[in-house]
């Protein structure tokens, strides 16, 4: 058995039965390996950005890794923006790179490069197989990484670890430690603050607390102290719909995120950081949580939320649940001319129960999170670290993982030119993700970043970097080029006429919303 | 005056007029500059593999760094593939990245990310200017690191360094040092050698030593000691066509590199570094020039290769020059159903006088660079360090350099997926850029590795990583996405005439020749 072998096995044994690739000649061993292992299930991206964001999205609706296999330095390179979204996401992600063999990196051949150093800034573990007797080692502490951080841990496979003989070794089951579990005192210094700020309060929901089980635990919480629930600013994943407890989204415009947190004076976070603003601007503050507002951790991100949560309910004496409040319908759908505001209402009043919604529109779908409250249960999903190009990706991991629930990627068209390629994921896996692009043709964010700065006119040189209009993307064609059929919209009726099919129908299909 | 307007007048005023970008908001400060600088050429790409990508392909014709303007670390990863191919092409080429402002970084914002980390594998210099009173001095030794190495030098922006007030400073325009100067006796010992091995000689050539002006020169040593002239294995770029003494390219496949070599006794090294085999196979040397070879260098990389080969021509007295022998004509031009080698042939003869050719096609352009040395005269470049993805960029960046030159990308679809978004790049500037895409729909590539590594049968998991036909890519309908008209050829007949009217036409054109 080769180390490639055992470590096919060790992934397996552990549960990890999808590898999201895009191999190269250093992995040919490992390729070899995957052959004799039709247990795995393996899935071509066509550029190593969909392979990192479909294992990311793959991680954000099981809660278990997907593998990756990247083709050494410059491959995991492609990767790394989408690693770092899986990273911010806490994301379990075992991130498999290939190396040249050990003794063929003295000879600096032209496609070495150091990458420990590339992983490190996009990995929570790296780690090295020195050689075949290494493999096994190796492997198992990348899944303890990945599960336990959780987040991406990246092993890296020189070519002579890979065909190497481990005929000795077998692949191990490996024991997961169980996640922290909250102490009595730390909950109970939490509950006690809750007491002191009675209607003032801000709970900031990350990871399990994010999803309906802790929702409602959470809801208990904050029914009995008058807190508002949060969600992150850009959170991986948010259970939403008319059956949970609304959790409001903290808005990405640090102005607004200081206005709607300015009457909070104790911000208590469950899985997550204290938020702050995504950027700096001169003169204004990088924090947005009040000045005085006090900020205690309930649960850190690795910690036990839902336990704590539930000890928490308890300490204050919060058992009941909470109804949703009765959410005010979505409205009618719009008609005439597209909109931004339109899109977002046709998709929030018509998507499917159970929908997952990969949602990376910033400028055209500020509202749809917001209008989730009273859609039909759905899960929401966000580019978590900024790094643009998540939705594709994310979306085909989501559907690999999900195979019996619609997946919806609305997407602007500046950032899904990242990864358009995911699109052939999705035909060649026959995915069923509806896919629709807010086609308004500019980087429309940093318009508005450039009025942020006191910029008030946009000249010949701005323009040529923000507007993407000259010539006008054609996503109808860019679809059926990597197999997906695809119609454009350019009213509401067209809009909704559209992603009624596209509902109804099974497999890839885009819309091209234009603006 | 702002930090980001005086590191665009430092840029303008050293003669660097030309940034490929894809900016976010914590470059909006840099956008902002460059916009009150009409002088400097901004041309956007839709994803930063393209940006730096391009910036290569201008940087190797002309010899001056243009400039990259990135968004933070994930923008930084995106351009790091092909800045990998810069480095290794030795590109002159200063590398823009955006950071947080200084102080928002301890807030660890989604954003965030270790740039420096990121950076250093794939640049030959990085820096750092930590406020707007260092952007001055960054900047100069930015430009000295890009100019002298020559190579890819990397400068990290923070916005407040970019925002902040340097009204006291001034761009100032640099001094940089020469090549250094080879001395004599570096110089006689290699003649000294070469006198020892008469007929058993190979030379190889890189950087300016592969251009016409080098290649002449060294033909000059090389008929006088019954020398050879190879190339690197994936160079650069090298002078080609009848004109011009032919200069052998050593073949990727290391088995193949080591039979061309066998009958060598004396490597001289001029501008590259000892040729080596790209991947290891297991029980196969890493070297390919013979165990008992002797390998000197003439002119390191960064060293005057010109004047080495001038000073070697005289102390061998070589001083005439030399007359390319009389190379086969191409053939005339093959019918019928589109093949690999019919591709080569059809391009090599009717590619018109000063074409640039960007190659990446490495299967199915296989015998394209030797059918050059019956050619008209152009310029060969290709993928140095293997990171795949660079067809397309460099083409651009090469057309904006040269744009009275016809471009021809030569490209692989498998490879040609990573970075299609150049295409819009094109469209938008008007480039004079024929792309022939060589659509055989797999990493064929990768097949003959797996031949390499002993494996005969391919798998459905392996089939599922290596073949990429289903579904067919259209690359018609892609090109026509991002407003590059394109047609389709399965015949010789109409891939030449496709040919011949895509090289007549200005502006870009893409043909898929189907195999």
């Amino acid at each position: 058995m080769t180390g490639a072998d055992l470590l096919c096995d060790t992934l397996l044994v552990n549960g990890i039965d999808v590898c999201f690739a895009n191999p190269g000649t250093s992995e040919m061993a490992f390729v070899a390996a995957l052959d004799r292992k039709p247990q795995m299930r393996c899935i071509l991206g066509l550029f190593e950005g969909v392979v990192t964001g479909a294992a990311d999205g793959y991680g954000r609706m099981t809660g278990r890794p997907a593998a990756t296999l990247l083709h050494t330095g410059p491959g995991l390179a492609n990767g790394l923006a989408n690693l770092h979204n899986a990273k911010r996401a806490r994301t379990p992600l075992v991130n498999i790179v290939g190396d040249h063999a050990s003794y063929h990196l003295k000879y600096n051949a032209p496609l070495t490069s150091d990458i420990d150093s590339l992983a490190r800034p996009m990995s929570d573990w790296v780690g090295r197989a020195r050689g075949p007797a290494e493999v096994g080692a190796t492997a198992e502490a990348m899944i303890v990484a990945a599960r336990t951080t959780p987040g991406v841990a990246t092993m890296i496979l020189p070519a002579d670890a890979a065909w190497g003989d481990t005929s000795h070794a077998a692949a191990r089951k490996i024991d997961v430690p169980k996640m922290r579990a909250v102490d009595d005192q730390q909950v109970a210094a939490v509950a006690e603050a809750l007491r002191r700020h009675p209607g003032r309060i801000g709970m900031v929901l990350g990871g399990e607390a994010a999803l309906a089980g802790g929702i409602e635990l959470a809801a208990r919480a904050a029914a009995a102290t008058g807190a508002r629930l949060f969600s992150e600013v850009l959170p991986a994943r948010v259970s939403r719909g008319r059956h949970l407890p609304n959790v409001e989204r903290i808005p990405y415009p640090p102005d607004l995120a200081r206005a709607v947190l300015k009457d909070i004076d104790l911000l208590v976070l469950c899985g997550t950081d204290e938020p702050v603003a995504f950027f700096a601007y001169p003169g204004k503050p990088s924090r947005i949580a009040p000045e005085h507002c006090e900020v205690m951790t309930l649960a850190a991100k690795g910690d036990d939320k839902l336990q704590a949560l539930r000890t928490l309910a308890e300490f204050i004496g919060a058992k009941a649940i909470v109804s949703p409040r009765d959410a005010a319908p979505v409205g009618g759908l719009p008609s005439g001319t597209l909109t931004e505001d339109a899109i977002a209402v046709i998709v929030a009043q018509l998507l499917p129960e159970n929908t997952i919604l990969a949602e990376e529109a910033l400028t055209s779908a500020q509202r749809l999170y917001a209008l989730g409250a009273s859609s039909a249960p759905h899960e929401y999903m966000m580019v978590t670290g900024g790094a643009i190009g998540i939705g594709p990706p994310l979306a085909t991991g989501a559907a690999v993982a999900c195979p019996e629930r619609k997946v919806i990627n609305l997407q602007a068209d500046g950032s899904g030119m990242y990864t358009l390629q995911a699109l052939w994921t999705q035909a060649r896996e026959r995915l069923d993700v509806l896919t629709i692009v807010c086609s308004n043709r500019a980087y429309a964010i940093l318009k508005r970043e450039m009025a942020n700065l006191g910029v008030d006119k946009i000249g010949q040189n701005a323009s040529r970097m923000i507007d993407i209009d000259d010539p006008a993307l054609d996503w109808v064609s860019l679809a059926k080029g990597m197999g997906v059929e695809a119609a454009r919209a350019a009213t509401c009726e067209q809009l909704a006429d559209l992603v009624r099919g596209g509902i109804a129908r099974q497999g890839p299909f885009l819309i091209e919303a234009v603006l």
